[in-house]
């Protein structure tokens, strides 16, 4: 673990120990958040996602960090990750967009192939347009693919999620209690427990993080705890939802029915996505015709902010992390705040037994 | 946290800090593994669950412990705990028990319910039978619960079960890593932050009792990881498909299927169980009528050990942490080696950041 969270800062040189990133989230992580979580000492990821229009992100973000530079980013290199969303976005022109790029985006965080295999070429693809500059990521749910991805990909980093993640994962796995230290050691045993390994899934503040570090992590990521900064690109509607939801094992679940209602589609199988739960959740419970309730959620669509209101319908995509967030905070604050709770626990340790 | 390290080491003075105790794992958890766990300095939990009949080994358990005493026990305490179902239990029966026994259990835990203010009768009927010797213990899985409880009740410690434990728990909940530190703010917000929290839920290992402890947790509850030792009261069958078991989020999910095959009745609608997967599972998705899986679950149960063997179909209850045991050893020597790595993890804190 020592070494873990050495590499990662001598990959990351502008970054902290433990690592705080912030998770490519589709849609909201855009150029505010993900030069926030940087500026702050940590690593933000730009959700390219599965549009590839976003990708012109890079070009505003390379003027900014230009005109206002982040210290210690090594030559050539933008201090951010990137987050593609693998079976919904053309790879020739990802590379190509990165091949083009005058400085490589520190990382790319690759999340859910149509086939596992899919990651191959992915990874290899980047690394060749990057010049081996663009760190790869890979994001798993389960230990299967963490052994599977390591032996075909050789990631520089694994992101673990848990079952507690907000949005998009596995419908079936574990959290992190167990899922992460069970990566640690079949990884290790495998000859791969030199690849760092960073926890996603229910952390929202300096305990989770310390926690995350006794089970093995050199990082985290957190996305729902981001929801609330001014920096995610939500509207305000969905931002309320987040903060007024508590018991978070009891207010979210996981769930395809956002996808089908708001008409997201070509996830694979195997993937659901834990959600606040709203009048469009309970309306399927009693057994209300998926029809309606697409119309109704149609309905709420058009009230703006007031859809996540009441009586809320609309897909609030959010982890069980939600009842640990009070406030709206500046990203770069977050980062900070639970960089130094996180140390504080972990320096504390012991002393209190 | 500190205070309520020490508030657990004076009420159970024979225990180390963390405190590890085993869970009252109904038909399991006897006379061999509660001692085992007691005279290793953790707190074993006898499993009454719902059979009355199970009370009489509170007479055996007081003539060994007559016999080869633990030091450090207080007077007139038996150092361990029993642990009731109270849904399925006759609470007139368990106090009359409790108050004709020369010793009092140190501790009763008490878990599901028919209506959660029964709990305020279980609770108070306890303390006068034992003259408020025996603590009283509550297993909670929501925020909600947790501050109805501590309300209603005033227990003296409050177990915190996530989503990823073996056996009885919710169906709709999140894991410890968000469900432990949303209830420790939570109470303590309303006042009840002297309540100290164990946590139970996919810990197997140093690492879980470690990241428990940052999460806000006076100590931890495992039952999995006792399943593996030869003073649990299952067969071998059993024991080896928890060892055999791996990638917990994958081999185990949680169901009310099993009870339906194997005839458990009366848990109130909420509750579900954690189980490892095998072909009575299988064959429910895939659409087999539940009449004949129950039959061809009967002719499972013939077969002995066999039953959970390579066409395993028997109940199976484990948590996600089935991955993080490869190796069968007795409770005493688990519960050392648990506590020793947890502090060797605690210790090193954040020297390696």
């Amino acid at each position: 673990m020592a070494s873990h969270a050495k590499t990662l800062q001598s990959s990351y040189p502008w970054t902290t120990s433990p690592l705080i990133t912030s998770a490519p989230m589709r849609l909201i992580a855009g150029e505010a958040l993900t030069l926030s979580v940087s500026r702050s000492h940590g690593l933000g990821f730009l959700a390219i996602g599965t549009d590839l229009a976003s990708l012109a992100l890079l070009k505003t973000i390379t003027t900014s960090l230009h005109e206002n530079p982040i210290p210690n980013t090594p030559p050539g290199i933008l201090p951010i990750g990137v987050g593609f969303i693998c079976f919904g976005i053309d790879l020739a022109a990802a590379v190509s967009t990165i091949s083009s790029a005058p400085q490589k985006p520190a990382a790319a965080w690759l999340f859910a192939p149509r086939e596992e295999n899919d990651l191959i070429a992915w990874s290899s693809g980047i690394r060749d347009a990057s010049a081996g500059k663009t760190a790869i990521w890979i994001q798993i749910g389960t230990v299967a693919s963490a052994l599977q991805v390591a032996r075909t990909c050789r990631p520089d980093v694994l992101v673990i999620q848990g079952s507690d993640a907000g949005g998009h994962g596995l419908a079936h796995s574990s959290s992190l209690i167990s899922l992460l230290p069970e990566c640690a050691d079949a990884l290790s045993k495998a000859g791969f427990g030199h690849i760092p390994l960073i926890a996603a899934g229910g952390i929202a503040d300096g305990r989770g993080v310390a926690s995350a570090s006794m089970l093995g992590a050199a990082g985290i990521c957190m996305g729902t705890r981001f929801l609330c900064s001014p920096e995610a690109a939500i509207s305000d509607g969905y931002r309320g939802a987040v903060l007024r939801a508590g018991d978070g094992g009891v207010s979210t679940a996981r769930t395809k029915l956002y996808d089908r209602l708001r008409g997201t589609t070509g996830w694979p199988e195997q993937y659901d996505g834990r959600a606040v739960l709203n009048h469009s959740f309970w309306d399927h419970e009693k057994g209300v015709a998926e029809e309606e309730n697409r119309r109704l959620y149609g309905e709420s669509v058009k009230l703006g902010d007031e859809g996540w209101g009441e009586k809320a319908r609309m897909t609030t995509y959010a982890g069980t992390g939600v009842g640990l967030i009070n406030k709206i905070m500046p990203a770069g604050e977050i980062v900070k705040e639970v960089s130094r709770d996180a140390k504080t626990l972990l320096k504390r340790g012991a002393s209190h037994l």
